[in-house]
């Protein structure tokens, strides 16, 4: 890809492009999860999507910077990026959300800044701060979209989100690049559509968009069949039922949890 | 303010005085919240103040060490005078309230580690490690009165302990910043009270807290008032009895957790 | 230790080795707990277990690679070694949990990861990657037998695994050193036995190993007999029952968690 001159600052493809479209082909594979006495897909535990989320923003820090192999200019450009990304993705994800249904969550803004951070990351050492931010509020804008309505429509389950946001944000991130890439940055890229590049950077981009999915999803699909081959991909119902915790590890998360309460009170 | 000569190394004034006192005026101006069914101002998940503590001290290293812009030894020495300050706080908080409740708290600990990490950032790079050791010890017993004894008096409602905690814990580092400075340490520092330099430079940190209390006491008082023309600054009494989580958000931070529970059990 | 060219490049002994034998030998003073109304030794929420373990491995980046004191090329030797190390003993940890018991567990994963840190750190600078992988995997693999055959055998009750873990994985990790240190990686380094340092190297790490148990268990045990002249340093029964948190430290770990959660529902 690198031969072709497409730009990919921190692994935006094959990383995030790929886990996505992976974990969307994975999804329709093994199908969906009985629904087991709790609301679908919501974390039963918000502070720790909160914990989870900040300590992924601090380590995307360090991922998209440390695309610069050295201690150097690109390296700050793009920690000025990833935040700027982050922190517009979340304000983003609210408002949309305050749009759409009249409420402002812990879990989107989470969402909002994963978003980001996914769009972010082929463009890091790229794009300037401004474009950061343009990058991270559309990013938040199509993964609220595949997230609530894709994802109804085409009827998968995507626990994480993994193709809704990763795949999706990281898709809208690759193409980004090649818009908003700004040659005067960093001499090591080139300049996108609106610095002059026309549309021939924007078409690489989504030619390496297009080879990913195409590969990832393939590929997913061939080792998954054959995994099954060997050992059953799929919980069987019971097992759902009872939880993979105890069924598939036999560990409890919360071992006598209210027990313990008493003991202690 | 630096024009005229006031240190402040890290933003201990302008951060943590000036959220200090907003988060006062604000909680007079919103006025308390209604009691409702567990003990007032004690955190309900004491695990997560222990990790939120931790990530905020490791946060604080570099804030406060940035404040050096740059590699070097004044770096070195603001990271130092850092972490021996919060250590020291920790230590400190837990004999105080050893002393006054024999009682030695994971919530107390966590509160000296921030009065002390407060109290250091403005004095940070300027100051040796046998100062930081003082200026840590003190900002605990400082802010220990302030939340057990000043809030008591005062009768606001303050969740966070922000004045108590930021705003006394910022007042004492400004000042401490004009007693212990020393110049051989930092040359664009000067010298504080005890290493010769008179009481020009306690009186001139006296200054910039007292401009810091009146400029951020009058904003914040002139934005709620505005903010109250718009839309109420207080949750209704029925609200609060069933929870900002719920009513604002719509959004509950342990979904169906003890439904959740008895599925794995 | 060092003049007698002992290696240890972060402080596999004086950290890891000592705190194992100091653990072990005040388990067998204080002596075992009351078993109460909950299963022996299992932490109560699996997901702090695993914040905590990450945070830790984290951590253990900067603590092993700063021991090469300074931002040069043992540096990051350390830092690879380190990460290379922790992957494999989680890695190890599953396979060897799944042939002894058919399970992986969480809680294994994150023993087996601390487990290879700790036997890493005496050796992070001197050795190579492929020798890193080897000491984790046996690090995994020796401290799994401590913690699951020599604990029950011994009969001693260390809540952490401080012995298990750190004891006998520093211990490994110290003797690994000498099996394993290649001069040509660090020049402040020796060859160690697989790279013609003959059997010399690994001597001289078994005494300081030695040297280690026999004075940190002494002294341990001459601290807290002195100790226990002045305060008991077990909790009563009755103590033990009622909860440490609550008849030491008057403090809940939850604070009306059932109850708050009525609240809001």
């Amino acid at each position: 890809m690198r031969n072709l001159g497409v730009l990919d600052f921190a692994g935006g493809t094959v990383v995030e492009v790929a886990s996505g479209v992976s974990g969307l082909v994975a999804a329709f594979v093994v199908g969906k999860r009985l629904k087991v006495g709790y609301e679908w897909n919501i974390p039963h535990h918000m502070p720790n999507v909160l914990f989870g989320g900040g300590l992924l923003w601090f380590g995307w820090s360090g991922f998209n910077a440390g695309g610069a192999m050295g201690a150097n200019g690109v390296a700050v450009l793009a920690l000025a990026t990833t935040q700027i990304a982050g922190a517009t993705g979340m304000i983003g994800w609210a408002l949309v959300e305050w749009i759409h249904r009249r409420q402002i969550t812990v879990f989107g803004a989470v969402s909002g800044i994963i978003s980001a951070l996914v769009a972010i990351t082929p463009a890091a050492g790229y794009v300037s701060t401004v474009s950061a931010l343009l990058i991270g509020f559309i990013a938040e804008g199509v993964c609220y979209l595949a997230v609530s309505i894709l994802k109804a429509k085409l009827g998968y389950d995507d626990a994480l989100d993994v193709f809704g946001i990763h795949g999706i944000g990281g898709t809208w991130g690759t193409i980004a690049t090649g818009i908003f890439a700004d040659l005067s940055l960093n001499p090591q890229g080139k300049n996108g559509w609106i610095n002059g590049g026309g549309f021939e950077p924007i078409l690489l981009q989504l030619l390496a968009v297009l080879a990913t999915y195409i590969f990832a999803g393939m590929m997913t699909f061939l080792i998954l069949k054959g995994i099954a081959l060997i050992t059953p991909l799929r919980a069987s119902d019971d097992e759902q039922v009872n939880g993979l915790d105890l069924t598939q590890h036999r560990e409890k998360a919360y071992p006598d949890f209210e027990l313990s309460e008493n003991v202690y009170i």
